[in-house]
């Protein structure tokens, strides 16, 4: 028998599951909302143009930030910065000439390493994936690539962005979390490190560590960012999210991957402007508590109560469970989906986790082994159930927008945490991965000199006006930044 | 700076881009229906429990069609022989101790090199993917591997699915093709060498590769069979298709990925009995022309004649163009499915197949540069025009359903072509993947000596009501198989 091919065995260079390093070095920065370490980039524009600035001087100014904080934070797991040079010296000469491909032609970004990239490793930190090459971008980032960004790195996930916690640690207190589990795209730009950090949305990846690292945040709506090419989780909760340095940057980005590769079909996509939108005055926000309010201290309460003040007293009126008998069956139905959201997950991520078990029970990690132990003892008609449970929330959230623009809430139950092992509560991000609503990480206020991220989510399919509100309230609570 | 982790180069091992070998030996075998190559496994059940044969015998069998007939007809990629003997040995002491984990434990399966193993390389007949490990399997590999199955080899693709053509010939006639893009797979069951193969099937990638190598298959409701792990191209068309030695073989294997791994999410997966639906006959088909019935020669309309004429015998009625109005106004509407479907295919695709082309453009074929290049020509609005034609066609097709039990016609324009470099035309199948409706094909006639696929097509997420009739169909048309 003459066959011409053989099965090679895989390539394996190295472990990527890193442990959290009790030796790294400690550093505690207090935030203020008005001068994060945040680095923007698309609001650079006008330099970049003018010559005063190129985008080879912006990512400089990223590497130096990245040689002298990495060993404190540990973001990254691979990286290539000689490429990322090479990269910005193309894109510093598109714009000098006038002719940049994009509003972020030249932004550095980094990348979930859940999320394939043709040039480094996804490695999703478990050792199955060690030194494992997709040979293509994601549809993502091959669009923010085609726009002219530059990958700079491949950032911490947790194991398979539902499993154990990586090293990362939070950029304003080295002893907190920065969330998950998107945790390295978060820290990285909120350490000002990128501009722009892919991450994932299954229950509630991007916005917690936006909202703990003090960065802006877009999950979009379910299906209007292509996720083609990250390792799928959960089908119907799985979100690319877009975590950035301002909120014109997670917005371009949103809009260039948009316009080259859309949606996950059918969806066409985001429509709107290339720009950020300007920012719209609402008449009227539902401030919602959902069951993260129980958890959340008592100075993050009133960080966001003065924000709703604020709010109020600029002339928005707010819909509460207190004013509003919508709001309130809302809440009350918010406080039932924890049971239904973990169904979902647990039934819809029965394969891959299946298979990666496939190469021995210890490759996995013990969460991972959960969750496929309580897809176990589901059937068909208890997932049934969990999805008619969604579509009633959804209805529920959609009939508001005849009454409401969108709705206010914390991105997380508090400040950053203390367990390294733990990524945070989920309860205020989890109602719009359900929903597929577009919701916005805001980093506009502060709690125990800590960043407290702001939510504010809208309507599907209606991201620019989400954004719009958006846009309104960063003028309204930061007005001088 | 000391980063842990640096990117290793890809391991590429060996080019997968299989010419054609025009030194390969010729064969040619008159095809007759009532005795074909076909290897069935699931009707060997009892003879499994009895002991009078057992899985190793089968594959035994298997395996020495390999080794007398892949030269000349080049089916294969790659294959582990070895571990299919372990797999089999394993099945053999489940049956024997009146234990097995479902119909198709032990059964031979081959898998289309788009799909992903745990074990074996995918390649997809391009250089970009030579040697490379996807280290997981695919969701529905997973759930046959899980129901024991025995996964033997992977085989030829042409490029990425719908790019240039492989190396393998046609099981009765080495001269002509044995349709594509599932050509390994298809060839491979034809010749008796599995009992079951896997496909993809975009346009029309399994139906007419089954119907030209004499075999069963079944594209189901399109999301009904769980496509994780199938490399996309484009994600509202993209189905599995199961090719196999029986309707009995293809049934049972479509209930066991739908039990274990279920549908894409929010799809539930098929629901129906494990073993094949018994026969039922339908009261009312609706015979269809498309566009295929002009490219038909002679001899092939008068099998299809003939056969129409033995159901009409049996006492069902047909209902055409000619007789009734709605099914005449669904004709002409067929006749201009062409062209939305390339826009479909063109537009959803730009992703993967633009990441590939960042290679460099020598990577991928003409084909495949070409379906970049219409896409190019498109915008949202022309893509979302060809997703409304989609949905009047569908409405149009579901409307029948209330008069007819199912679809009748041909698999394709005639027996296998003698072009090695086309895979034939797709105009039967491409109804169904754009209705997304289940459709059989079934080997129960022929034309020149040739195997001619009879296409049963039946209405979506009603699998089991359509595998009824093609049960009906295959005992009224082949009463003494």
């Amino acid at each position: 028998m003459d066959w011409n091919h053989a099965a090679p065995e895989p390539c394996v260079t190295f472990l990527p599951v890193i442990p959290l390093d009790p030796a790294a070095p400690q550093r505690r920065i207090p935030y203020a909302p008005a001068s994060p370490l945040l680095r923007p980039y698309v609001p650079q524009a006008a330099a970049f143009r003018a010559g005063t600035s190129t985008p080879r001087d912006f990512l400089e100014a990223c590497i130096a930030t990245m040689e002298r904080d990495e060993a404190a934070i540990a973001a990254f797991v691979t990286h290539d910065v000689a490429a990322a040079r090479r990269a910005a010296d193309a894109a510093t000469a598109r714009w000098r000439s006038q002719a940049p491909r994009s509003p972020v032609d030249g932004m550095p970004v980094v990348v979930k390493d859940m999320i394939e990239t043709i040039d480094l490793p996804t490695q999703m930190n478990n050792p199955i994936y060690a030194g494992w090459h997709s040979r293509r971008d994601a549809a993502a980032v091959h669009a923010l690539r085609m726009g002219g960004a530059i990958i700079l790195g491949k950032t911490v996930t947790t194991e398979f962005a539902c499993g154990n916690s990586g090293p990362t640690r939070n950029p304003y207190d080295t002893s907190r979390t920065p969330g998950g589990s998107s945790s390295g795209s978060a820290a990285a730009v909120g350490a000002g490190m990128a501009s722009m950090g892919f991450g994932t949305q299954t229950h509630a990846s991007t916005i917690r560590p936006a909202g703990y690292c003090g960065a802006y945040a877009l999950k979009a709506t379910h299906g209007a960012l292509h996720a083609g090419g990250v390792t799928p989780l959960a089908a119907t909760l799985d979100h690319v999210g877009l975590i950035g340095a301002s909120l014109e940057d997670v917005w371009s980005a949103a809009m260039v991957i948009s316009r080259i590769v859309g949606g996950m079909p059918p969806h066409p996509g985001i429509s709107g402007p290339m720009d950020v939108p300007a920012a719209r005055k609402p008449t009227r926000l539902v401030r919602l508590a959902t069951l993260g309010w129980d958890e959340t201290p008592a100075s993050s309460r009133r960080a966001f109560e003065d924000a709703v003040q604020k709010v109020n007293a600029a002339g928005v009126s707010t819909l509460d469970a207190q004013n509003d008998a919508e709001v309130a069956a809302l809440e009350v139905e918010l406080r039932g989906i924890g049971d239904f959201a973990n169904d979902l997950l647990a039934w819809e991520s029965r394969w891959p986790l299946a298979t990666y078990r496939q190469h021995g029970a210890g490759m996995v990690g013990s969460r991972i082994q959960d969750l496929l132990i309580r897809a176990d003892t589901m059937d068909a008609a208890r997932y049934a159930r969990a999805v008619a449970d969604r579509d009633r929330l959804r209805q529920r959230v959609a009939a508001l927008a005849a009454r409401a623009d969108g709705f206010l809430m914390l991105c997380s139950s508090g400040p950053a945490i203390h367990d390294h092992g733990f990524t945070g509560s989920r309860n205020y991000a989890l109602p719009w991965t359900l929903v597929g609503a577009p919701s916005f990480a805001l980093p506009l206020l502060a709690a125990e000199e800590l960043p407290l991220g702001l939510q504010l989510a809208g309507f599907a399919d209606r991201d620019a006006d989400a954004c719009a509100v958006a846009a309104w309230l960063r003028d309204t609570l930061l007005p001088n930044a």
